[in-house]
């Protein structure tokens, strides 16, 4: 068992408790995983600090970002947790999730994004993500409060922790910011066309984006692509 | 997969936070699971019905004791969660206790007993659990938040259900209350015999305690250690 716990980093989007806050840093620590990162405005409150007990430090040391975009801008591989089944974005169950993330090549950035406490992920935000997961449950009702569902993420990567060798020769994953743009020119190619157009945009535009996020680009799969649809899409 | 959410009840010891307790209700809400009782003074606190969210029913149906004794003493085989390896009462992997828990006959009544969150459980409240096991974590500090740790322990019996069939002619285990009493029987009989004196009283209390714990008393087990220890014992 391999643990390579630099590899994972917890994303918080617009958390609305601090008390969550600090008990995610807590389950982090417990867990053995260090990277956080909130997208929140100002310094981090100090009700968070108390929930987090002996793991301040986490919290000392996690990144504040404006926007999701730029939460995920350097991870390769995210992965979105969600409490409910959402149009136009395909889910794994969190078995495959956990499977994907524990035998993904070790030098491979993962981010796992939640979203806010009562509204979850926008669908915006969404469209940061490469894939979506849920964490089953017995009741519709109360979904998983955020901890919990950042404990039930990491636990079993804790005890599973990660496959030692890379998989050969598989080259690695872009930044997540470039394969949006990547996604982003696709997607204005194909409003050139008229493929997309405003009836079908919203819809469309979280196809496109659940498509090619699935394909977790590399810089080879970008340049095919772009020549394809720069190009080959003309013809 | 034969869930039987109604074999399960999560006892609380002396819980110091209200929101955790709540928070407790929520995870087991979560995982299916109804059954909760508090030792615990007075009326529940608002402030766990605030973390609960939509599980306020278990709060509201719970069962308020005075001792561990009286809150586990209908229950057939009580498992502690304890955070820390303790002196004389040997510990069950978390996945053992799971493994045993799940393939359990289905008559059976099984209590998991959590400590208060600052101090755990205490030694004379250890003495009512048939076995203790442990949540591995990576860090020795800070312990598992008390809903995580029941969280963790109640999430693998939702997934994996129960065993469906009772193993074959399997006699079905006395309620706690009645273990106990059998033990405290037996520990009198050792300290009329001086193999029990005050020196030793305490460690070999808790490993008698243990011992005679992982039995999960029968009748017919209850009957033969008393002989054995009323006859045998005097030859």
């Amino acid at each position: 068992m391999t643990i390579m716990t630099d590899r994972i980093t917890v994303i918080l989007a617009r958390p609305q408790n601090p008390e969550n806050i600090g008990l995610v840093a807590r389950c982090m620590q417990n867990t053995g995983f260090k990277r956080l990162r909130l997208v929140w405005e100002g310094p981090l409150p100090r009700q968070a600090f108390v929930t987090a007990v002996h793991a301040d430090e986490i919290l000392h040391e996690a990144e504040i970002f404006p926007t999701v975009a730029a939460a995920v801008a350097d991870q390769q591989v995210v992965y979105a947790a969600v409490a409910r089944k959402r149009k136009n974005f395909p889910m794994l169950t969190r078995e495959e999730a956990i499977g994907n993330i524990s035998t993904a090549a070790p030098d491979i950035q993962i981010g796992l994004l939640f979203g806010n406490e009562r509204t979850g992920l926008e669908s915006t935000e969404l469209l940061h993500s490469n894939f979506r997961f849920q964490i089953p449950q017995a009741s519709s009702q109360p979904s998983y409060n955020l901890a919990s569902a950042v404990l039930l993420s990491l636990f079993p990567l804790f005890r599973e922790g990660f496959q030692a060798e890379p998989p050969a020769g598989q080259e690695s994953q872009l930044p997540r910011a470039e394969q949006k743009e990547c996604i982003d020119r696709i997607l204005m190619k194909l409003e050139d066309k008229g493929f997309i157009h405003p009836v079908n945009k919203t819809h469309v535009t979280a196809m496109v984006h659940d498509l090619f996020g699935r394909l977790t680009m590399t810089a080879k799969d970008r340049n095919l692509l772009l020549a394809i649809f720069s190009k080959g899409g003309d013809a």
